[in-house]
């Protein structure tokens, strides 16, 4: 199979995808969750008009003239409005958030007021002032936060008064570490055995709105071990194999699937890190084959996985911003496949993100690329450029 | 009480707050922890001289004259060594990542040799090339991540062959909305009666390294009401009061707690919005009482609470960046209370970001605080500002 390049590669991974089913959920539980649906106000907030402010409730016309005397009739406080109609020469004691009584069309705050013997002397009110009006927050139906918005929820989705809301379920996805040297971490390593790592990695992309994925073991070099590969009942929605994928490691996942019906895409991608990175379909579900090597298999993820699950959540629609950053170092020009160079980011004075990719960009350094925090994108061919320059970058998630 | 300046009210705030205890869990719910300890690796990676590429290992001495035709005396893979040892003329079949056999100095690698009955022809090789040595990524004891880390853990921990890890206890958050007029999301409205929204921001707000809080209802103005409120085990190591403490709302919670034993430390900040947001202890919790106003008590949180718990996480010690970004309009001068601007940002192409505040900063607007993406922070006093200034932001966690 000829080398893709990763737009076209990519293309052809979101090809059907759409948003997944939508579910209600309390909103306690919701928080991290995108929203399947607009939702709209199920009040009117305030309800009626309300006191902006403590003071005194009284009558615009009965503080015309300064200093006033009235006759306090009454209190209103936020739960417990005051029930009567407010007459010539009245005010009622308000407090911030209660309803503004009958009658009543303005408030003198309690700073420019003084209480004594059943009365207050208003020194200071202006006409209508510190009256917040019925609606002017929001009506009741009006959208407040608009389908696929997973930022800002907790703001406000209690004050319109649901209890539940309608979230896109969160995709499910399985991983299957593969490789007869392969072990789990912790063990007590054999000669030539190596940890199953990238699987918890993966986790870590995952943490936020989409699930961190199920840990479903290792499979041996064996094809008869892709029977307890989980492609069946509950299918995930996303398998995800680590290694098995290079030429070197035998087309264990193409091979072991082959039976189980898997439609193979492609088996290469023309970037680097990653080139060996599998695709294809077994029925609704999707097989992404990631390298075995952690820092290919966690770019690729990056590059392929992370906009699969923003698919599946209609995230994609939202639109994220493309990040930029300024590069603190030169860069030589790129070769003929996608790179995506690890580096680190420093902020200026004026709020600038300066990248400087790592000394080595050698895929098998796992220590270093945790010190990075970011990819540096070069297209395939781009042309050196210099310090400064502007470059695109993906952000880890994590 | 005088008004307190915000940045004495935090330094009282975070006196004595210091991280909570190490707990081991499993590398598979770590990955949004904060570890509480450096972690060093248990074994070196590569834990052997290994290949580099998949192709043939070779003695350099042998293919000092090309192209060189040596016998083919077996494979090396990843999980299966070649266990003999190269003599003069020989060469071994080998894979990315397997161990270099004993006596092999150099890889030729595949596009560069040809397999003919039982033997390989070397076009090019060069001595040494394509070996990874011993311990490049990392060895035995070298410490990978260092304490208070919470990113890219994923990327390394496993492959350090550690199964579980040491991460900071998280700290535990009762959040108790107050007031009679105060009824829970979902519910029929009354009269006057107001829905509690804030505690589900909140959540919002906890969302990653922290717990997101256990909502202990709502208690109403009452001083009996307080036997049932959660300062009692198992005690939260903070208690957030929503509501409750303005003049207006009568002290409800600083009376309530007193006979608990509450002992208060401020109940009001020179802040825009939030003056009435108190603090106090009672024995090692902590109590953070917030105003009723959402944006208010959101607001409040952002500057109080999410510091206390980076302090408890032990994220403090890591030292954030300040954000910093550009304002696309002018501002005027600022009066004698800190003032948290509700904004919204656009990034421009040169990856800067620009910060327009909403028109309307009054803090009863909650649909308006849903689209602000930041805030920004203006110091009491501070001169009037033109567009194109550099402010700091702090932007919201959800």
């Amino acid at each position: 199979m000829a080398l893709l390049s990763v737009d076209e590669a990519l293309a052809r991974v979101l090809t059907g995808l759409a948003p997944l089913e939508a579910e209600q959920v309390s909103i306690a539980d919701a928080y991290e969750r995108v929203l399947a649906e607009d939702v709209a106000a199920t009040l009117t907030q305030p309800p009626f008009d309300a006191s902006a402010m403590d003071g005194y409730a009284v009558r615009a016309a009965d503080v015309a003239v300064l200093p006033a005397t009235l006759d306090l009739i009454g209190e209103a406080a936020a739960g417990a409005r005051f029930s009567g109609t407010l007459g010539q020469g009245q005010a009622v004691r308000i407090f911030t958030g209660a309803p503004v009584p009958d009658g009543a069309d303005t408030i003198a705050i309690q700073e420019n007021a003084e209480e004594r013997d059943g009365r207050v002397v208003v020194k200071e009110a202006a006409s209508g002032r510190h009256i917040r009006p019925r609606g002017q927050d929001f009506e009741d139906g009006q959208v407040l936060l608009t389908r696929a918005r997973s930022s800002g929820l907790g703001r406000c989705w209690a004050s319109a008064n649901h209890a539940e809301l309608p979230v896109t379920r969160k995709p499910t996805v399985a991983i299957l570490a593969t490789g007869d040297e392969v072990v789990p971490p912790g063990s007590e390593l054999g000669p030539d055995q190596i940890v199953s790592s990238v699987g918890y990695g993966l986790a870590g992309l995952g943490a936020g709105a989409w699930g961190r994925g199920r840990q479903s073991g290792i499979a041996k070099d064996d094809r008869r071990a892709s029977s307890r590969w989980p492609t069946r009942a509950p299918a995930p929605d996303i398998l995800v194999t680590i290694g098995g994928a290079s030429v070197g490691e035998r087309d264990l996942v193409a091979n072991a699937l082959r039976d189980e019906g898997l439609k193979l895409d492609f088996a290469k991608v023309a970037m680097r890190p990653g080139k060996p990175v599998l695709f294809g379909r077994l029925g609704a579900q999707r097989l992404l084959g990631l390298p075995g090597n952690p820092v290919s298999a966690l770019i690729c993820a990056q590059v392929f996985l992370v906009p699969m699950l923003h698919r599946m959540l209609g995230l994609a629609e939202a639109g994220q911003p493309e990040p930029e950053a300024v590069l603190g170092a030169a860069l030589p020009a790129n070769g003929d496949r996608q790179n995506y160079l690890r580096a680190m980011s420093v902020w200026s004075d004026d709020g600038t993100r300066v990248v400087r990719p790592l000394p080595s960009q050698d895929s098998s350094l796992v220590a270093a690329f945790t010190r990075a925090d970011c990819l540096i994108l070069r297209t395939p061919n781009a042309p050196a450029l210099p310090q400064g320059a502007a470059v695109k970058i993906i952000p880890f998630s994590d």
